[in-house]
This record gives structure tokens, C-alpha cells and sequence, in this order.
């Protein structure tokens, strides 16, 4: 909950408003105009969307301490052990680095609020984006800890999860915090992070300074910032944003009778198959029988591929392939001494897509495949807290005849 | 490639053959109806459908053997070992029993054919069924040939496959063989066994006698039966089936075209999100104003659960949540004294649905969730091999008015 002039301390903005759409000021909660997002495979830091659940906290970098508690109580011997964890433990431990997108399970809640209301803030596309990720994996932290990292131990016979909490007040509840399961975390072929950097510099305090966690491949919701404790229980986080929020409820459940579904459902943990086009944005004016480079992004959840992208022109009657300028494998190179034994996808792919003759009447729409062999949803389905929207993407912008001059952006 | 008089030695099939819809006669190609798969979460093994690329060998048990080879020339050390294993060796192995859905990726290919003329076999919504499998952990038996269990192995640093190889004739290649990647077997999270029992029983004959693959969440044609040799290699399987069948290629491409799509799009892997309604049968005739029970089932891949069912009667306008039987958790079963530490969900979820009252014109559609935030498309979306259709499911039978006396099968 949060009290009375929590927001006098924000972080100072006024330089990067203009990037972005703010859909909230308090809590501030803004998204980057998806145009500019295709520029680069990794997007600026000041291009990157901004969620917030309350007021941003300062923390300082030396004084900062975050505890790591393992209370696991069915194992046997029992496993409690809690200590006190500072940058300069963190930085001791092998540092690794990971491009990997952070989306949203909002992202594109608008395409749901045009249906009927939901509860959540307002998104279009514009809250996904890759970066460049680094600091210690979780993994080898809680290894430290004594958290056995051979999955066959009887430790994990049961289920375990690990919460993730985090300093400062937050809206629905007394502070942010949440889970994921522990064998997640524990699995090398993850990369799940302790970061304290992003894109080469130290965390904004805005994206989580000076500690937050980097889950790849998982909704946005569990890569907790300004980390306050990590624990390892035999429970999920009792969170209001893991008991709550973040689930995809079923079309019958609304505002009035939500509480009775929310145990029923589990919590959102892997992202799903999502593309959105950028260019054209909604607004861009095209020139009828020129030649247009149309252009977005596509990614997916869990370490899956995007295997294609495809674009119509026709509503949808056919389909054709755009150019994906993926990076597989390479895509999260070590760091440091350690190798990144097994790069999955973490990133997501840009792509492109020429259209020859732009046409009267212009639609454009797009989709992609992941290696799970699933696609995108013809038409959005609606759920009460507006989460995963990953319907087809359709634009159809605002077109003038050939060689009268273009309009300007409205 | 098939000598002529190779189906001469086929198992004896006749007792069998009213539960399937046959396919094909040479390989034997069969289909259970589905109305009779929704009686039992685990399948009799009479009701399993049956599918071949050629005659079935015939195996002594005594005398069987196969190769296990590991020919990875890019680590260092150089690892390459080959042993000669018996079904002595694999009973020494510490045993497990799992029970998994198997699909074929040419599940509900029909749907897929009625739109344009696809390559491969018809199957109806038959060709998943879910059963107890038995035998030991390819994981150990690859880990008894020196393959390093512990994933942050150097070994891990470069993609490696499994190829499995089968004994017998393959009508599209010299013999049937396809492979998986190495990782996935070697994370002790997934349950992939050497198989020499189904349901409590030896393998039959069709089903890969004396030793087969068990993939779960992974399509069914990995599961390779009759195994002649597992080697661990640094490329996927040149098999046709790895390489030229088994994949969703774009609509663009077809039988005309495809040799230039082959090595563009990746070997399926993962099951994507799968449901079927079997009760009412398509030819099933229902009463007017009588209430039905719906049955069906529904699965996914990779470990991934389902989340949801969901049933229409108003052509998708209006969705309800079906009531599912799910097996989490306690689904895979531990036969040995190891415990199975970490059940996934391996198997099919069996769902029910009341309809009160039958209407005049009866429609229905069925669609499930996964936790992987996917759900099924629409429509039927074609590839020109018609795999991996997991298109909205819809029947539409007959009606009688309440009162009169039923129809018979059709």
C-alpha cells in the first residue's frame, strides 16, 4: 500500500518523455512508440518500456543488502539457512551476461480493452523489448547457499519455488514480490540472473537499480527489481501479484466473481508467441503502388525459437515470409570465464517484409511460429485482467495516391 | 526402401481390427474411433493406433541387440565409444514407468486435407492416446557410455543429438531413423526411456517389440520402435524423416517446391496444445432437448500442463470450462526404488461437459489452454506434410427429436 507523497522521489524523466507513450504517472508506467523499437536488435535503454506497482525506491548501491533464505521444511535434514547478501557478494560470483526480451504479460492489453473493459493498465506493443543483461546467475547464488544443483536430488521431489521480493510500497499489496519454481532457476540450460546491469551500465533505478532479477523466456511480472530477499520455500509467493494478477482467466470470470477463480488457475510463468508490427506505425501515411519496407518484432516463451514470421496482405487469405534477422545460439554470449554452455532463445527476432506496391485501402498483418508448433490467435480473447493478448497483429494505416506528397505524422 | 513380399510376416491383427479405422494396409496404418479413447486416462492397448513406415521386423527377444555409440568428434577428449547392449543389460538399469500421451504429429490431418491436398497419410483425431510406459532411463544407459549427466559439461558447449535407428525396411528411406536433441534427454527433468513395456505387458510387435523410444511431450515420430542403434552425435539424424518430412513448412510451399524449404525450417520437436471432442462421435445422433455429456481429451508438449478446456455451443461465440480429470503430478508414477523426482505433465487430460439441453442444429467446439499461454487457432492453418493441425476441434451431429427413438449408428 502506498502512503501519501510516496511519488516526491521519482527518478527525473523530463529527458525521455518523448520517447514514450505514458500510460500512467503514478504509478509511473510508460511504453515506447513501437516505430522506434526495429532500430536495433538490442533496444536503448531509453527506449525501453517502464512498469511500475508503485513508487520507484532509492536505494544505494553500497549501503544495499539483500537477504537469501532457503527454508524448506519438508526436506530432510530440514534446510533454513538465511544471510545477507551485498553488491560485492555478487560480484564475486561468476558474472554472466544474456540478451534476452522482457515483455510484458500486459503488452497489448488494448486489443482486449477493445472488446470489453479489463482490469490493468492500457498497453499497445510497445511493452516488449531485448537488452543486454548482466551480473551472477541466481543458480550459483542460491548454489552458495546450499541449494543442491543436481536436479535428481531428493531436495526436489517435492515442488519448491523460489520468491523474490522487493524494497519500496507497492499498490495492491504491501510490497512487490513473487515467484517461480526453483528446478527453473536451477536448470543450467537457463539463464535465470542476479543483474545489475543493463546494456553496459548499471541498472536505472527505474528498471530495478541496484539489483533485480532477469528471468528469461518468462513473463515480465517475475523479474522482481530493487531486490530486498530471495527465498526458496515450498510454496508459491502468496503475493497478490502471483495469487491475483498475472493469470489468464477463463471468459466467464469478471471484476464481480473473480475470487473464486483465481485459485482454480495457475500463475503465468512462459511467455507466449507474440509479433507485432512497427512499421508502419497506426498513424504512418503510405504512398499507393510505392514500395514499402514493412517491419516489427516477433519472439517467444520458455527458450523457444521463432521459427517464422509471416505477413498478409489480404486479411489474412495468404500468407508470405518476412526476413528474420534472428540470433540463435549467439545470441547470450559469456561474459565471463564460464562458458554459456547452451544458448537458447532468449532474444527476440526483428524482422522485415517488402511490400512491392502499397495498395488503396493498405492491410497488414502479421504473425509468427515458435519450435513449440504454436501460432498466434486469428482474433484476441478477451480475459479479465487483459493478459498474453497475442492475437494476430493487424495495421491498417492511412494511405495517399503516389506523388501527392505525404502527410505528416497526425 | 520396401522388397517386394515384406508385409508377408506381419503381426496377427485380426481380433483388433473392428476398434480401428484402418489407413493404410502396407505399412498398417490404424486409427482408434475416437468415442471409444474417452473411457480410460490410460488406453488399452488394443485401442492404441498403430502407425508404420514399412513391414514390421521380426525380433527374438533373446537374440535382440543394439549399438549405443557416441561419435563426438568436436569435444576434448575425443568421445567415441560403441558397446553392443542386450535386453540383460538395459533390466540392470535402474526401471522406470511414465505415463505419456503419444501423439502423431499427423493428428487430425484431415482437417488439414480438406482444405487442398496435403502429403501423408489421413488421420481422423485418433492417432493420440495415452499409456504406461516402462523400461529404463535413456539418460542412465547414454551416462553408463560416458555422456556427462552434469549439463555444465564442456561436452554440452556445442549441440548434440540422439539418432535412433530401427531395425526393418522404411518405405521412404533404407530404414526408419529420426533423433532428438541430447540435452533434452540428458535433463533429468524429462522422462525419456528405453521402452520394453506397455501398460504392464511386453511391447506388441506394432509398437516396437522388443525395445522403443519413449519421448514424452515430444511428437511420435521420435519415438522410434524396434531399436537397432542409439548413437549421440554432433548433427541431427540425415533421415528423410528427420530431414524431409515431420516439419511445418509455410503455405508457400508444396510438393512442387518443398527440396528448397526442407533445410530452412526446423524438425518438429513439442507437441503443441491439442484437444479433440469424441463424444458425440461425429455419426452419433443426439435428442433434442435431452441433456449430453460431452467427452473428449486434451494434451500439450514438452512437460507443459493444460491449463484449460473450454466448449462451445454457439460456433465460438461463448465459451465454458469443460471438467477435466488431470493426472499432474502424481502421473508419472516411479517403478523403480529411484524416485521420479520431478513429475511433469507427460500424459492427456480426459474432460467432460454437460449440455443441458440439446439444441436443434448442434454444434460444438472445444479448444485448451496450456501453460504456456497457447490455446488452438481458429481454423485449420495448411502445411503441405499436414502436421501438427491443432485447430479449434468441432463436431456437428446429427439430431432426432426428444421422443423419438434414437437413430442407429450410421
Amino acid at each position: 500500500m502506498v502512503p501519501p507523497d510516496s511519488y516526491a522521489d521519482e527518478p527525473w524523466r523530463d529527458r525521455c518523455l518523448a520517447n514514450y507513450i505514458v500510460r500512467g504517472k503514478e504509478p509511473f508506467n510508460a511504453e515506447a512508440r513501437t516505430d522506434t523499437l526495429v532500430d536495433s536488435f538490442v533496444t536503448p535503454t531509453e527506449l525501453h518500456f517502464r512498469r511500475n506497482h508503485g513508487p520507484i525506491p532509492r536505494l544505494d548501491d553500497q549501503e544495499w543488502s539483500m537477504a537469501v533464505e532457503v527454508c524448506v521444511d519438508a526436506a530432510a535434514p530440514v534446510r533454513r539457512c538465511s544471510r545477507v547478501v551485498r553488491k560485492c557478494d555478487l560480484a564475486r560470483l561468476p558474472q554472466f551476461e544474456v540478451v534476452a526480451v522482457l515483455e510484458c504479460a500486459g503488452n497489448r492489453r488494448d486489443g482486449l480493452k477493445a472488446i470489453k473493459p479489463v482490469d490493468g493498465v492500457t498497453w499497445g506493443a510497445g511493452t516488449a523489448s531485448n537488452a543486454r543483461w548482466a551480473g551472477c546467475r541466481l543458480r550459483d547464488l542460491l548454489a552458495a547457499a546450499g541449494v543442491p544443483t543436481d536436479l535428481c536430488d531428493p531436495f526436489y521431489a517435492a515442488p519448491r519455488h523460489v520468491e523474490f521480493a522487493a524494497y519500496g510500497d507497492a499498490v495492491e499489496d504491501e510490497h512487490y514480490a513473487s515467484s517461480i519454481p526453483l528446478e527453473w532457476v536451477m536448470n543450467p540450460r537457463n539463464m535465470v540472473l542476479v543483474a545489475t546491469a543493463m546494456n553496459g551500465a548499471p541498472l536505472l533505478r527505474d528498471h530495478g537499480f541496484p539489483a533485480r532479477i532477469v528471468a528469461p523466456g518468462i513473463i515480465g511480472a517475475r523479474w522482481v527489481k530493487w531486490l530486498k530477499r530471495i527465498r526458496v520455500q515450498d510454496r508459491e509467493s502468496d503475493s497478490f501479484y502471483q495469487k491475483r494478477d498475472y493469470k489468464i482467466l477463463p471468459p466467464e470470470a469478471g471484476r464481480a466473481n473473480c475470487a473464486g477463480f483465481w485459485p482454480r488457475f495457475p500463475a503465468l510463468m512462459e511467455l507466449n508467441v507474440q509479433s507485432a508490427i512497427c512499421r508502419p506505425a497506426a498513424d504512418e501515411c503510405l504512398q499507393v503502388g510505392r514500395p514499402y519496407l514493412a517491419k516489427g518484432y516477433a519472439l517467444t516463451g520458455a527458450g523457444r525459437a521463432v521459427d517464422r514470421v509471416e505477413v498478409s496482405l489480404d486479411d489474412g487469405e495468404t500468407w508470405a515470409l518476412a526476413d528474420v534477422c534472428a540470433m540463435h545460439e549467439g545470441a547470450a554470449a559469456a561474459a565471463g570465464g564460464e562458458r554459456n554452455w547452451a544458448a537458447r532463445d532468449w532474444s527476440w527476432v526483428l524482422w522485415s517484409f517488402r511490400i512491392d506496391s502499397v495498395p488503396q485501402g493498405c492491410a497488414i498483418a502479421c504473425r509468427a511460429w515458435d519450435s513449440g508448433g504454436n501460432t498466434q490467435p486469428t482474433s484476441a480473447i478477451w480475459n479479465y485482467r487483459g493478459v498474453m493478448n497475442n492475437a494476430v497483429f493487424r495495421v491498417s494505416p492511412p494511405t495517399v495516391a503516389s506523388g501527392a506528397a505525404p502527410a505528416s505524422r497526425l
